[in-house]
């Protein structure tokens, strides 16, 4: 009976921009699985010459699976050189969250896990700090404490890549983590590690963005999430919002200002990520949201 | 040789949400016209089950025109029940502004048109005040006075329509004009009358609203621009800004900061309009910017 | 030795706007106290001829207190015709929270309280069901439950105010509590109860906002703060914020974004509130942030 | 007859903080003038332990003068330690407007100023281009083209200075204008020259901020209103506002865009300087709006 359910997936495409890629891909779906086309939207970047799409579609028909559609869509796929996902809704993402010392990010996700806004299991919190233990408990996620000591990063970061494999993680949620991964660790995990720094980029690069901000003046304070890459805060920007300030905001207000904007800029990003909404090139995100 | 130029035309659709519309259009253009696609949006009202798009096209194809076009595309058209309009990028629409005492939207309009960011003809600036003569003067456009007694309204827009059709109008603009359309004006014009309120709709419907912003006490006030139906203020929302008051702003504040929005909200929902980027239906629009 | 301590408090005063006010409370509090004063702010409503100010200070007075304050200023405020309180920082206020179903601001509330942002004691999380008691245990919370059945308001409220009577509560949060207090509730917390509702007021007053908004096709969704008085939705704002939305917003994530404004604008209400910041009159407020 | 109009003047005022700064202030103002505070505001920079202050009086005293304010200010100045200004309401500022190719700035100050927003007299509008002249002309302000050419810098700003000094200007507003001024005309008109620098300073300094924010794929874009100092975009920011963009923007959109913005923190800029309501220390701007 189960197979008579229809299944919902997302095709995330990017290709050189062709016609007729729009009117190729709406028909393979419609004649190889007589699909319900739920949502599509594409972009184009005219000056690089790409091509974007993400089509969710539904589908009653039961021999689609992501095997299976590789084959039948090879053909499609080779004459428009795709890079091409198909993610089934189910099972969702495994989600790893890393913090440090601030937990408000951490309580702002696992609120908005518990009423359902996140669309994942959220499988693990590991930190450096024993502070998170009881917030995790709460919410019954695995802990994992794992101290962070000058010289041992090598240690640290192979028992944390372990704990990831073990758990089958596809998302590493970096909020306010406060140390950096190193370029190896990352590269285990390309586009699938969202991290919050606390500034509008590129303004405010490196430690203490709001002690920056202050100093300089500004009138709006920013945060800013994106994709983790080899080069600190230099990663494709997801998400960032800012808030007015005034010379009436020492730098407490300014740091109880921006957990506001950390809280909705990692969390926005976090859910267009589970949702399948991000396509990444060229150091910039497309989002589909 | 102009023939060969290829021509731009975006295509705008409504109609009941079924599976194989976006095929069925893409196919369509490739294979009448050879088009290439250079921007298609779609979106679908899942409550009503209603599908629109507007697919931005250009095609070498020297057939390609609204009468021709209409023919070959008839069958598909009735074959999804279609509401569609082709609207080739020239020539450009011929644009009428309204305006009464306040002129600020009216000098922003003018100034944008001047700088090359409202694609339109401006025809015509009508008034029931001689205030805006000099500076129509100076930006060359045709200025008409046209007093608006009390017990001549009749007359009155008999003389505006005549103008507007002897100037084969395409759009009114509304720029703080502070006299209300009858019906049967409004009914010569539909979706093609746009005003800008200076309120955060539907709060502060009618007259004055800065005033009675003021004696709410909100925190934020705003504006917003709509096309005009046969009941006031009650059109579908094309756009809405808002900015923060303080206990500072007096009633003369709120006047000059909205001012600001009025500026935005109304220039917004003029060049939409103008880029064929507005579906309207159930007294909402679909806005594909 | 702790007679030696800086006391801080803040004075609130509200009065009929005459030349040489700030000189004499600056001249006051000098004279008796040799206070130090932190922070001035005052307001003038120029219409009402009203006067408004909130003054910090801290003194190393011992004889500093609310009983010598009073008799001292008496002559003063008496001269000048003031309404004023006098609050020390020290010991805080006493809160209670009252939910039903949506614990999202809650919970958003708990972290804030857990992190420092609100200076208080929670002491009291009241609801009309039983789905925020574990939230409320591993805060720390007392929790009541307290059922509202159709019929029995009055005992419902009689239970709740001897509840905030016995815990000498001096302000109540409705944080999404969707029952309407009665006004003799009311009576008893004069600008003592802040309520969030999830609509950018005065649109979308009433029920549903959400799916009034949803229907009326505005560009931007908002919620709004406000003190609690006998009239529904008519209570003096303390703030409000909106949040853009377009075509791709269905009516759950209205409500989704929603929720992200509801916590940001009930959070500074109370916070505002904790820090003497507000002064309420004719249906509006001051703030002074 | 004219002696007993009220005169209104701004004294503005900075000092280390000090208790009973307030009080000797207002005490001095109501004994010396009798004078009527429309309006008192105050700041303090805690860490640099600084004291500002705004205050806007009236008084019928006809002897009140800037020179005999000095003479009886003096020894309360001196007390202090305050550096000062006292500004009377009349005669407003002279203003000149520097532009290059692009006028939207300077067609929005125009019409502003045109619709009373501006006190101040538009005396001068200086270009190294001659498109601003006939705008200049429809507005009756002098147009003076005083061409850039390499080589020629001093020459050049030796007669725009000449051009200010003649015409006894009090602020420089450059309205996108293209050309760096060097130190030593900068240093004529200290906080006197105000700049809009299209980015959300201190991201993207330079040349072509909108392409550097295009090519980093930031989510929102800025602009920058600041006072010119010898160092180029590193003046103290005076106002700030950014604007959503997303994947479908195109340069020219932020382009678009950022007009928007630059229009806007431009005259905010330049109402709230010629309000006197800005103070300027450290390299930040403390504003009384």
């Amino acid at each position: 009976m189960l197979g008579y359910m229809p299944k919902t997936a997302v095709l995330l495409i990017d290709c050189p921009d062709r016609r007729g890629i729009v009117a190729a891909i709406a028909n393979f779906l419609v004649r190889e699985y007589d699909a319900n086309i739920l949502n599509a939207d594409q972009h184009q970047d005219v000056e690089l010459g790409l091509f974007f799409m993400r089509v969710e579609f539904s589908t009653e028909n039961t021999a689609c699976s992501e095997d299976q559609f590789r084959q039948v869509f090879a053909s499609l796929a080779g004459e428009f050189r795709m890079n091409w996902r198909l993610i089934f809704a189910t099972p969702p993402a495994n989600v790893a969250v890393f913090v440090s010392h601030y937990l408000h990010c951490l309580a702002d996700l696992l609120d908005r896990y518990q009423i359902g806004e996140l669309n994942c299991n959220l499988s693990l919190i590991v930190s450096n700090h024993e502070g998170a233990r009881a917030l995790a408990g709460f919410h019954g996620v695995p802990f994992h404490y794992i101290p962070a000591t000058a010289g041992n990063k090598a240690a640290t970061e192979k028992q944390q890549l372990n704990l990831l494999a073990e758990h089958q993680i596809d998302l590493v949620v970096l909020a306010r983590y406060m140390q950096v991964l190193s370029p190896s660790f990352v590269s285990v995990y390309p586009q699938q590690i969202i991290n919050v720094h606390h500034s509008f980029l590129p303004a405010f690069t490196g430690a203490k963005p709001y002690h920056a901000a202050f100093a300089r003046g500004v009138k709006l304070i920013g945060a800013t999430s994106h994709y983790v890459t080899e080069v600190l805060d230099e990663g494709p920007i997801i998400e960032q919002d800012v808030t007015r300030i005034s010379q009436n905001d020492q730098l407490p207000d300014l740091i109880q200002k921006g957990r506001d904007l950390e809280r909705l800029v990692l969390s926005r990003a976090v859910r267009w990520h589970l949702g399948h909404r991000i396509l990444s090139y060229a150091n910039k995100t497309v989002i589909f949201a």
